[in-house]
C-alpha cells in the first residue's frame, strides 16, 4: 500500500540505544512510511556478538515490513543504517558508550545477511542527521555546517565544503568528548569532564543535582530535564539559574567547535532540545562573547534542525542510495 | 646572484610578532634565499593603521632585496604573506593577540601598494604552515592531519581530504583557543583557561610558575621554559613533573581535536619543541589514554614536523603561487 502517489526509493534505519526508527523515502525526501521499534535488549549467547546480532534481526524484520508496505524489494532497495557510535570505515562499530554490546559487530553486514543482500550503507546516527539537514533540511546549501544534537549525551557532525566529514578512520565529529574541565564528573566513555557532561540531558541532570545538592534547586524541579525546563517556563528563579548555566555550557562548546571548524551555522537537534527551543536565544548571546575575537566577527548563525527525530532515518536512506551507486 | 642553479619563482614571507621571515622558493621547495628582519614595533601615526602600515613597509623592502638577490621581479613574481592571527577572505587581519596593533589592516594590500602590485596572497601562518608540510614535509601524502604549532601560543591547521580547511570566513584552526578549563587563567584572546595558557611556551611559564609558588619546581628551573627542559634532562625530578604535566595537557589538547577531526597525522612543530623532542613520546603515551575508545582504534602518529621555522615562509610562497594563477 503507498501513502503517496509518490514512489518510495529508499530505505533507512536509525538505530538507538532505546528504539529503531525506520523510514521509507522518497527522491525528493519525503517520508512515505515510518516504523519505530524498541531497541531489544536481550543476549542471544548463542552468537559471537550477542547484542548486536540481535539488534540485527530486528532491524531486518522491520525493514522487511517496511519495504513491503511501500512495495520495496528489501533485498534490492537502497538500504542505510545510522548508529549510536564510531563506525570505521568498514562498517564495523568499534566504540558505542549507548549500545555497548554492538561494539565489534558489523550490523550492516549482520542485516545484510539475513536480508540476502550486499550492499548496506552504515554510518554514524550523527553523520546521518547532517547528510539529511544538508540535503532537505536546515543547512540546505550551507558549505560550513556543523550539527550538534542533544540526546543523553551528544551526537556531532561537520559538514565541511558542502561534503561530511568522516576523517581518517570515520570517527570525525565526536563532540561530545571534547574535555572542558579536568575536574569535571567523570564519562561514560572513560574520560572526565566531557562537554556532554554538562551540555546534554545527562549534563542536564548533571546540573540540577548539582544545583539541589547546594540548596540552589527544589528537588522537583532537579527531578528530570522536563522538569526543570517547566519550572524555568514558570519563571522559578533557580531552574532559569541552572538553565542559563546549561546554554552558557552548551555555548562555550560550540564556541570551542568554532575554533576548530569556522561553520557558517550550527544546527542544534535532539530530544533535550524539542519543545525548549527557547535556549537558543541565550546560547546565541553566550557565544557571542565566548568567540575568539568575537567582537571583531560574525557569529555563526545558531538554529534548530528542520527534520526532528527523522533526521538520522532520513541521512541514513540517502547513504543507503550512495552506497547503492 | 644565485644561491644555486636552480630558478626560485616565488617569494614567502612569514610575517610574526616579533620577525619577519623572507625566502625565496623554487618550484620544487627549495629555499634559495633567506631574509630575517625584526617586526617593526613603532608606531606610524601619520597613517590610519599605524603598525599595520611600519610592518607592511618592512615586508615590502625585505621582498625588494631578496627579489633583486635571487633575479626575481618583486612586482611580478608569486608572492605570499603569512600572518599571525585569523585573517578574513578578503585578507584584512580581523584577531590578532600577537600583531594588535595591525588589526584592521590587510597588509597584503599595504604591501602590494608598496611594490605596485596587485597578487599577494595571505593567510593565518599555521595555514601557511601546514600547506608547506603538505607540499614538501612531513605531512606529504596525508589526506587527513593536523598541525599544532608551539610557539609563545599555539598556532593550528587542518588538512581534510587533502586541503586545508579554511572554514566559512578563514578563522579555522584556532586550536589554542580551545577552552579546557573553566576554573584556568584569562587568556590574551580575552578567554578563559584556553589550551594555549598550558600547552604552548606561555603554558609551560604557567605551569612552572605554579610548581614554584607551591614550591614544588626550583626557582631556576622556573626561570623560562629553557631551564626547565635543561633541569628535566639532567633528570631534575620536580622539572620532570612539570614537564610532564605539559605532556598531559597536550595530549588531552589533541585528543581534543581528534573527538573534532580524526587525523591519521598529527604534527606538532614551533620553537618550544625545538631540540625537546623528548615529549613526543610522553605526549603520545597520554593521548592513547585520553582518546576516546582508545583500547579500540589506533591513535594518529604523533610527528614533529619536517621543515621546522621555515615552513609559514614556505607556506607563504605556495600561496603565493596560487593567488597568482
Amino acid at each position: 500500500m503507498r501513502a503517496t502517489s509518490t514512489e518510495a526509493t529508499s530505505i533507512g534505519v536509525d538505530v538507538g540505544g532505546t528504539k529503531i526508527l525506520s523510514v521509507a523515502l522518497s527522491p525528493t525526501g519525503a517520508i512515505l512510511a515510518r516504523k519505530k521499534i524498541p531497541t531489544p535488549q536481550q543476549i542471544d549467547s548463542a552468537i559471537g556478538n550477542p547484542v548486536g546480532s540481535s539488534v540485527a534481526a530486528a532491524v531486518a524484520e522491520t525493514v522487511a515490513v517496511l519495504a513491503a508496505e511501500v512495495g520495496l524489494s528489501p533485498t534490492t532497495c537502497a538500504l542505510g543504517l545510522g548508529v549510536p557510535g564510531m563506525v570505521d570505515h568498514s562498517g564495523t562499530l568499534i566504540f558505542a558508550p549507548n549500545l555497548h554490546g554492538a561494539i565489534g559487530a558489523n550490523i550492516a553486514h549482520l542485516v545484510g545477511d539475513r536480508l540476502n543482500r550486499a550492499e548496506v550503507g552504515v554510518d554514524n546516527d550523527a553523520n546521518c542527521a547532517a547528510v539529511a539537514e544538508h540535503h532537505f533540511g536546515a543547512a540546505r546549501g550551507v558549505d560550513h555546517a556543523l550539527l550538534v544534537t542533544l540526546g543523553t549525551g551528544i551526537g556531532g557532525a561537520a559538514i565541511i565544503n558542502g561534503q561530511l566529514l568522516r576523517g581518517a578512520h570515520g570517527f570525525a565529529g565526536e563532540f561530545g568528548h571534547l574535555m572542558v574541565d579536568p575536574a569535571g564528573p567523570a564519562c561514560p566513555c572513560g574520560g572526565k569532564g566531557c562537554l556532554e557532561r554538562y551540555a546534554s540531558g545527562a549534563g542536564l541532570r548533571h546540573l540540577s543535582t548539582e544545583a539541589a545538592a547546594k540548596g540552589e534547586l527544589s528537588p522537583e524541579a532537579a527531578e528530570s530535564p522536563e522538569s526543570l525546563f517547566n519550572a524555568a517556563k514558570s519563571g522559578e528563579h533557580d531552574a532559569l539559574a541552572v538553565v542559563d548555566r546549561f546554554c552558557w555550557w552548551l555555548a562555550r562548546g560550540i564556541a570551542n567547535l568554532c575554533a576548530c571548524f569556522d561553520p557558517e551555522l550550527v544546527l542544534l537537534g535532539g530530544g533535550v532540545l524539542e519543545g525548549h527551543e527557547i535556549v537558543l536565544g541565550p546560547t546565541s548571546q553566550y557565544l557571542r562573547d565566548e568567540l575568539e575575537g568575537g567582537q571583531h566577527r560574525t557569529p555563526p548563525r545558531l538554529e534548530a534542525t528542520a527534520l526532528g527525530p527523522d533526521a538520522g532515518a532520513v541521512g541514513a536512506a540517502l547513504l543507503g542510495e550512495r552506497t547503492k551507486r
